[in-house]
C-alpha cells in the first residue's frame, strides 16, 4: 500500500482527531476533541470535515500531503490553536515532515508569530516527541554551520531595512539585520523554500498582508511554484478562514503579475 | 416574571461566570473563572462587569437578549476564547438561541474563522449539550434540503469571485462558489439574517474589515435594521475591544450611506 | 547585589519559565512549559531565549526592566496567551510592577483587547496573587476618586468622536465619552503614561495600527520619550512577532515627525 493510500485511510478512520486511549490522553496533557464530540455538536461539521477537507482538499494534487502538513502546522502555530496541534503534529510526522523540520518550524515562527506562539507549540510538541521516542539526536543543533549567505541580495535587503526602519528604531534594525536574517534564516535544518513557505503561511493566517509581497516573492525565487502558491490559499480557506484568504488574494495577484512582467 | 427579568436576575447572580459546584467544574473539563477570581484580581473589573455590561449594555433596547447572545457567542468563537464559552453558550440557550442554531453558528464560523476555532468551540459545546441533555434529535441534519437559491443574485456574486479570485486561485473559486455559497449558506438551520449577523460579527471581532461591506449589506438586505447594525458595534466594544469597533465604524458608515442613496 | 543583577541571575536560572515543584504546578492550575520542554523540542529556541532575549534584549538600556515587564504583560493579554502569563506576571511583580498596577493593566485591557482577554488574564493572576499572598488591601478600589480631567483636551476629543462615530453608533459614542474616557482613563491606580504605554502596546501587539497615532501621541505627551517608544518596537519584535512591528514602524515614524514639526 503506498504512503498516500495509508494516509488517506488513517484520515478516514480518524477524521480531524484520532480516537485516543486513556494513555494517549495523558500523553497530550489535555483531552483533544474527538470526532464523537464533533458529531454531538454538529453532524454537518463532521460531514464537512470528512467529505470536504479530508476526502477532497487534502487529496488535491496542487500540493503534496507533506506540504499541506507544513502549511497546516504553520497556520495553527501562527493562530495559537493548541487544540488541533496534537493531531496535526502527528499527521505532519506521518506525512514526511522530519522531527528536525518541525523543530525548526516552531523556532522560525517564534520570530514571525511571537515567542508565546512558539511556547504554546512547544507544550504540545514536547509530548508528541516523547510519545514517539524522538530524542535529541533527531533535533537540529542549537548553533549549526550556517547556509551560505547571498551577500549582494542581503546587503540590498539590509539597506532597505536601514532606510525604512532606521529612523524609527535602531534596535529593530539590529535584530532584523542580525539574528533574524544572518542567523535564523541561515539555519540549515529547514530548506529556504520551506522557511519562506511557513513565513507566507503565517502572514496570511494571521491577516498580516503588509509583509506578504516580500516573502511570497522570496518563496517563489526559492522554488515555490505559482500553482503551489495558489494552492496555499485554497488550503488556508479552511484552516485560516475565508476572510484571511480573500484579503491575501489581491496581494498574491500583484506578486504573480510582477514576477511575470 | 417575564423572560427579560429572569435573565437579568440570573445575570446579577452569576455575573460574568456562574459559581459552579464541583460537578459542574468536571462537566466543563476546566475550572472557569469565577466572580470571586475577578474580585480577587480587580474589584474594578468586577464592578464594570456588573454595572456597565450586565446592568446596562445587555439591557439596552437596540438588540434583543437573544441577538446579543448570538453576537457574543460569535465573537468568542471568532476570537478563539474558550474561557468565556461555557457561560455564554449556556446563557445563549437560556436567552432563546436554539441548540440547532448554536450548532449552525459553530459550523458556519468554521468557514469564516477557521476550522481550529470551530473545533475549540466544539470542545465546550459538547460538554454544555451533554450537561443539558441536548441530544442528536435537537441538532440540524448533516445534509438537509437547502433553502432556495436566488439564482440571479448568486450568479452575479459568483461572477465577481471568478473575476477577482480566478486569476489567483481556481481552488478558492471552486470552494467559494461551491461548498460555501451553494451549501453552507443554504442550510436552513439558521435564518439568513442570523447567518449574516454572525459573519459580520466575526469580521468585526477579528479586525477583518475588508469583507465587511459585502456581508453587512447582505445582512441588511436580509432584515437587519440600521439601528441593530449600530448596536452590534456598541455591543462589541466590550466583547471585541474598542480598537476593532473603531476600525469598523467608517466601514459601517459607508454601507449605511450607500444603502440610503 | 543590585536589583538588575538579581533579575539577570534569576532569569538565567529560570529562562523563559521557572522549573516548578509539584505544589507550584497545582497553584497555576496547569503545567507551564519548562526550559526542559523547550530543549526537548528545539535547542535553538532555548539558545535564542537565553542569549538573545534574556541576556541581550532585557538588558538593553532603552527601557527599564519594569517597563519591559509592563509591555510584555500587556502583549500577552492583548494576544490572549495564557501559557506565558504565570512566568511573566511573577517577573513583572519582581521587576517592580505593583500588584495594584497589574490589576489596573488587566482592567484597562478589558476595554482595549476585549473582555475575554481580561478574563483569561484573571484566571492566571488570581493564582499568582494567591500564591504571593497578595490580598484585597493591595488592590485598587473599585470606585476611587478620579484623576483631574483636562476639560479642554477632552472636550475636543469627545467632539471628534461625536463627529466620526455619532452618525454610525450613538451607543459607541456614549460608552467612549462616558465609561472609557471619563471613568477608566481617570483611575489613579496606573500613571497616565503607563496607561498609554499599555494601550499602544496592545494596539501594536494585535496588529491594530489604525488607532496607534492618537494613543502614541498621547503616550508621548504623558512622558514617554521617543527613545522609549522606539524601544517598545524593539521589545515587541520578539513578543508580538516581526510582522506586527514592521507594520507599526511607518505609523510610529509619522507620529515622531509630526511631533517634531
Amino acid at each position: 500500500m503506498n504512503k498516500l493510500a495509508v494516509t488517506a485511510i488513517s484520515m478516514t478512520l480518524a477524521a480531524s482527531v484520532p480516537a485516543l486511549g486513556d494513555d494517549d490522553k495523558k500523553r497530550f496533557g489535555a483531552v483533544p476533541v474527538t470526532m464523537a464530540d464533533v458529531q454531538a455538536v454538529s453532524p454537518a461539521l463532521a460531514k464537512y470535515t470528512q467529505s470536504v477537507i479530508f476526502d477532497d482538499l487534502w487529496m488535491r494534487p496542487g500540493l503534496s500531503p507533506r506540504d499541506r502538513s507544513v502549511i497546516t502546522v504553520a497556520a495553527l502555530i501562527a493562530r495559537n490553536q493548541p487544540v488541533e496541534m496534537p493531531y496535526h503534529f502527528n499527521l505532519a510526522l506521518d506525512n514526511g515532515v522530519k522531527p528536525a523540520e518541525l523543530s525548526e518550524i516552531i523556532t522560525h515562527l517564534a520570530f514571525y508569530s511571537g515567542w508565546g506562539n512558539a511556547t504554546g507549540a512547544v507544550a504540545v510538541a514536547a509530548q508528541v516527541f516523547a510519545a514517539r521516542g524522538i530524542g535529541a539526536d533527531q533535533l537540529p543543533e542549537a548553533s549549526p554551520a550556517p547556509l551560505p549567505l547571498d551577500e549582494t541580495a542581503d546587503a540590498e535587503r539590509a539597506k532597505r531595512v536601514e532606510q525604512n526602519v532606521g529612523p524609527v528604531s535602531q534596535g529593530v534594525v539590529e535584530y532584523t539585520n542580525g539574528v533574524l536574517f544572518k542567523d535564523l534564516w541561515l539555519r540549515p535544518g529547514l530548506a529556504p523554500r520551506d522557511r519562506s513557505l511557513i513565513t507566507v503561511t503565517a502572514l496570511v493566517a494571521s491577516g498580516q498582508v503588509a509583509q506578504t509581497p516580500y516573502h511570497l516573492d522570496r518563496a517563489m525565487s526559492a522554488g515555490l511554484t505559482q500553482d503551489q502558491a495558489s494552492e496555499i490559499l485554497t488550503h488556508l480557506t479552511f484552516y485560516a478562514g475565508w476572510p484571511n484568504v480573500m484579503s491575501a488574494v489581491p496581494v498574491f495577484k500583484d506578486v504573480f503579475e510582477k514576477r511575470q512582467s
